[in-house]
């Protein structure tokens, strides 16, 4: 088994090494080969994903990556800056599917913004389509607009689209993630106004009949943003689209009061996956071995449990954050009076203890 | 004066009905003239938009419209489905700039999900485009797939796309009102991703030139969905394209614990304007006289200020609802312990009888 390590920019290296360290007191048998990526790799190599760092990704049973991104690679061209990366990776490896989970730790209930019996044991699961969409859709550019309240004016455009296989595949995903969890699935569209999303509505629904032990309803997606903030409890499994799954599945992670320890996994048809913190690169405290590193030791968790086939090793992870967080051990973004501060670091040393 | 007055369905009505007793108390002089909208057009006359409906809301100063929508035209097609009738009348009027308020009233605090200290006296101005980006551009539509993942597929499709006059007008439009404000904007984008959007950011940083005085900043569209939750308060005035705004809106509206008051404005370039409640038409409460019509009175303040240029009139509409809040009268969505619950027609009673 092979793991590609891509720790990136910002706080990425530190809290990447930490979850490095979990791994390597499992004692289980892996290669782990680090590469550069984001804008540390554009300052190594000139482009954000270098051939050789999208091999090794390519190669490798799972990547676990960090975090991209800094203030300092704002004045660069698009296909330079270090997002460029997590697109190109997520296109390139064909990860269409990205779970976020958004779940209230109940030690951090009090860190919601939301009132405490809104969010107490909340547990949802997002599903992000993640390769189709306005993402990558063609033809997009500036143009003189050919039509439209100003003809003739400079414009810019984006294609949106799906194809019926993306969304057949996604929407199986979704069922079957359902029915692990509390059988109801949400599928989140805007078949009112969108093309794209009454056909997405349209498939979701046809497949839908093989599985009908799932209960499905659809909501729009600005009806979805608002109860999310009404009664996040209600949902188990949300489905969506690229873009709506980029707005939803944040909006969602914050709600929880728990950003720092939210893992991601996007996943491939092969189950080959990139695990990722759902959180930033956070650039302002980059270096000061403050960061939290337990949503990226979690995100190596759901990597044994869904690429590599470890679940047992990615259980004994999950026990460990649990046992630390009893211990009363928190970083600075999730401390509060009467609990222990601790750096990057030592968090890390605590989780591999307790494992 | 000529106000057209499109009540709609479900609750559309009855807050509509209350919001005309309150214009009718004020002894200005206009001509009102009402029309069927939605699905209740399209049950008199075979469209959600009737021809004679739309040349009566071109001819007016000022739409005041209820709400459409009723979930027993889900089965009709797309074009006859009563939200076409809003979308409609948006693109022939040339509504383009949407004004949304999201507001927590002091009386409704306890009503938000957020904690009490975060939403206490929030007052954010989002300012939507409404007529450009992906609700409008052509083209769009299903053809088998010319590239991507699965070419040949099944595929359907939508544009995305701004002009440079639109984005211009629309930036004027919230640079003026962020100076008349606290003086802080800010921009939501996708620039990373979106052609669309790095168009956008451009055009509003150039603007920007032209209002030093106001603060502009930018937050991509995942972030201030975080944003909004976290910190409401650190905004003042939000600017964004047509579908983010959707979102972002409706979220920031359910975070005040006030969507039963929130009222809004969509102006054209000649200052017409259509005015309606924030919230749905909730047919589920239809008939029952327990709508709150505060939204819908609020809005018809919002039309006498701006379309109508009857400012003293609009505060004394505004002054009326304060007094009716202070007297501790509530609807049932709105209403808590230690309250008086009242009807959808007492509380019109009551906002006449305090002008
Ligand atoms: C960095 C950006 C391109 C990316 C996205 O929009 O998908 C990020 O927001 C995410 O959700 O992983
Ligand atoms: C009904 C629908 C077409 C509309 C929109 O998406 O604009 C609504 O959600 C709104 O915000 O007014």
């Amino acid at each position: 088994m092979k793991i590609a390590v891509l720790p990136g920019d910002g706080i990425g290296p530190e809290i990447v090494d930490e979850a490095v360290r979990v791994l390597e007191v499992l004692d289980l048998r892996f290669e782990l080969e680090a590469a550069p990526v984001g804008g540390a790799a554009y300052e190594a190599a000139g482009h954000p994903l270098p051939e050789s760092t999208l091999q090794l990704a390519q190669s490798a049973d799972a990547i676990l990556f960090g975090a991209v991104g800094d203030w300092k690679f704002d004045k660069l061209d698009r296909p330079l800056r270090p997002e460029q990366a997590i697109l190109g990776l997520r296109k390139h490896l064909g990860l269409f599917a990205n779970f976020r989970p958004a779940i209230c730790y109940p030690q951090l209930t009090h860190a919601s913004s939301l009132k405490p019996e809104l969010v107490a044991g909340l547990d949802i699961l997002i599903i992000r389509e993640l390769t189709g969409d306005i993402y990558f859709g063609q033809p997009r550019g500036r143009r003189s607009a050919p039509d439209g309240h100003f003809p003739g004016a400079e414009e810019a455009y984006d294609t949106m689209r799906y194809s019926r296989p993306e969304v057949e595949r996604i929407a199986h995903v979704a069922f079957q993630a359902a029915r692990k969890r509390g059988g109801k699935l949400t599928s989140v569209d805007k078949a009112n106004v969108l093309e794209t999303f009454q056909f997405w509505k349209d498939i979701v629904t046809e497949v839908h009949a093989q599985y009908p032990d799932v209960k499905l309803d659809h909501l729009y997606v600005d009806n979805a943003a608002m109860q999310l903030v009404k009664a996040p409890k209600a949902f188990d499994v949300i489905v969506t689209g690229n873009m709506f799954g980029d707005i939803l599945s944040d909006e969602a992670a914050m709600l929880t009061g728990s950003i720092g320890m939210l893992p991601s996994a996007s996943l491939n048809a092969k189950n080959q996956g990139l695990y990722e913190p759902s959180h930033g690169s956070a650039p302002d405290i980059a270096g000061k071995g403050v960061a939290n590193p337990l949503a990226t030791i979690l995100s190596a968790a759901m990597m044994l449990r869904f690429s590599l086939n470890q679940p047992e090793a990615a259980a004994r992870i999950e026990r460990g954050v649990d046992a630390v967080l009893a211990a009363g051990l928190r970083t600075a973004d999730i401390w509060s009076e009467g609990t222990t501060k601790v750096g990057t670091r030592a968090m890390g040393d605590a989780v591999v203890a307790a494992i």
